[in-house]
């Protein structure tokens, strides 16, 4: 028998960890490790032999684990580049040293270009000893192949909460008043488009379509007529016929060459305020908070995340399973079920699944039931959250230890 | 037998519904009243004879109006001012008319104020037949004589937790970074002080102490050379020495004469940036969701609000009880515990209850234990949320049916 290992790479999410948790459950029940280790602060911990052992986790620590938000093996956006040799001979010399058979890796896009291009580079050099496996996650839910991402349901359960709660706040007074709610979404609109699942959103703009200030205003603008009240969800990844975000100006950049957007919400207010469509708006920019809410995570999401990761584990055993990702696969059942599928993770490397264009109505009046019922079974039910006189507990993240 | 009417005022809270849904199950269990009037949008409606009747609510109704965000009957910022002699006859004309024996009036200092006007108008013109009896309730916890304010509990639960969790978010990437937190806190510092029971908070900033740029970068910096980090809490109050809000050219106007505040978090990101003092911040404004996000009630303070409307109601059986608010009196007992108590709504009204300087330690570096023995029990406790299908369950609101 050799050892795992399994690390954590992207922005984090409300049930990442418990992927993690499932790969350490699946082990102790089907020993196929000797030594589960996790790997902190993906590749780059990793090339630095940041090492912990997870191999032996109590049943309470795995429990509270599934519940604490954030990577807590902490995560990097290192991105693995083919043409710096020197990392993967180093990343391959130190599986080599600890004896490493199968890297689990859960992470978005860029991940499972790294899990790709890791396995690439074995086949190339005739390497046979060492398996990469993805395990996807991300709140922006924009992973090809899979029917959808861990990390969404519970970002999208938060949303539509919040969305109708601040609905219910914002319609006390009896003032003009339009509520702008922003959440992420870079390129894709899945969690902008979620807000809906509330039934009180008026107008959606997701980052899938041109943002037309003259169409939206209209659309703003017979809101207030009708009810002196227009509520208003954007995702931050907004853009204008041109390609500038709307929320231009406030871009830095994170070193995937991606924008770091934010503040597309204030950007609206500021053209619903220039143009006199409305007098008051407000802006909730949902930020950070909506990918690591985990007193509020959906059951249906944090148990697949940890199903996911006990699948990707079994899946393992077989000598072969390198360079593939652990999708979910909705089935053609009434009642909404999952089973879990393997696609190869070049398949979902660097490419994007949009928030289909079928799918949104016209002048951004929102989505269509089917969008509806694909997104709804997916925030349903509760856990038992662990809380510790009104603080949620939680696993000290092992990079701090 | 008479009539009573309940209605509410200024800002919503998590929790607000329940003092109505206390005095409505008061009567229920105790009728004084034949009738109990719900008064849509505070005393603006009752001048407009918009009212709902609430007498017979049903157990399941009464419940779920527990756990409903923001104003059910809705809410005003009317002021009733002294001079304005009409709004006085009229509103003393609505309540003979409906044969309204007490007016329960939930708010803030604001709604104390017309509480005490109105027992005065009627004192001054030998009216004894209508009585008037204010119910605190606030985020800010900044009402006087009372111990605590329903409302607070609540959302200082939610800022603990979302303090940790964003915590915990921004620690996964070992790159230099201050988070900053602002939460709501015109000119009291409670909501913000509340965000150190997380135990992660490096620097908290308060309204109710000038903002020193030098020794706050100082303090930043000494993180940032400690840890690479400085997670930074700030109220939206936060002001210079010379008075002036640090969030200055954002202040709309409420009607009030109270700044309408927002942007202290992105100011102190513009000073930190400008100064170089750390390289990279992220801001996360809590905004209206901090006061409505009632998914995540505190037990402890959904109970008082329920009880302390059965208080309200219960001792206004007493002719002579007008002009009195009611209040919550901790108990001097090992187990945190509460009763309550009637004070002039006089005592309360126009002044603010600060967070006490003694409670603050010195440079921002957080509260002291005292401050944190104080807040602790007011959050605990997760009262069972009816869901439905992720959503939280909410009932429609008075004023849109």
């Amino acid at each position: 028998m050799a050892n795992c290992l399994v690390a954590q790479s992207g922005g984090p999410t409300s049930v990442i960890n418990a992927t993690v948790a499932g790969v350490v459950k699946a082990n102790q029940l089907n020993p196929i490790y000797d030594t589960v280790y996790g790997g902190l602060h993906g590749i780059e911990g990793i090339l630095q032999e940041m090492f912990v052992d997870l191999t032996n986790m109590s049943g309470e620590e795995n429990r509270i684990l599934q519940q604490t938000p954030a990577s807590a093996l902490g995560s990097c956006r290192y991105k693995l580049k083919r043409e710096n040799i020197a990392d993967f001979e180093k990343l391959f010399e130190v599986l080599d040293k600890y004896d490493i058979e199968t890297m689990f890796y859960t992470g978005g896009n860029d991940s499972m270009d790294t899990v790709t291009a890791l396995s690439e580079y074995a086949k190339e050099h005739g390497i046979t000893k060492h398996r990469f496996v993805g395990c996807p996650k991300t709140v922006d839910n924009d992973l090809m192949v899979t029917d959808h991402c861990p990390g969404f349901g519970s970002a999208a359960k938060f949303i539509v909460n919040t969305a109708l709660q601040t609905w219910l706040d914002y319609n006390v007074y009896t003032r003009q008043e339009v509520f702008i709610l922003e959440t992420m979404g870079r390129d894709a609109g899945w969690l902008a488009a979620s807000a809906c699942l509330s039934g009180i959103v008026d107008i959606v703009v997701l980052p899938e379509e041109v943002f037309d200030p003259e169409v939206f205003l209209e659309e703003v603008k017979k809101c207030i007529d009708e009810k002196n009240k227009c509520y208003v969800v954007v995702s931050e990844g907004i853009r204008y016929a041109d390609g500038t975000y709307v929320s231009a100006g406030k871009a830095q950049n994170d070193g995937f060459g991606h924008a770091v957007l934010g503040g597309a919400g204030n950007a609206i207010k500021e053209i619903i305020l220039d143009s006199k469509t409305a007098e008051r708006c407000k802006v909730q920019d949902l930020s950070t908070a909506q990918r690591c809410h985990a007193t509020e995570q959906s059951l249906v999401d944090v148990t697949e995340s940890f199903r996911l990761g006990m699948s990707a584990h079994m899946r393992s055993a077989d000598k072969n399973f390198t360079g593939m990702m652990v999708g979910v696969k909705r089935k053609d059942t009434k009642e909404y079920d999952v089973e879990f599928f393997a696609t190869e993770a070049k398949n979902v490397a660097n490419h994007v699944k949009s928030f289909p264009d079928e799918w949104m109505l016209p002048r951004y009046r929102g989505i269509t039931q089917e969008a509806i019922d694909y997104i709804a079974p997916l925030i349903v039910g509760e856990p038992d959250v662990i809380m510790k006189d009104g603080i949620q507990a939680y696993v000290k993240p092992y990079y701090m230890r």
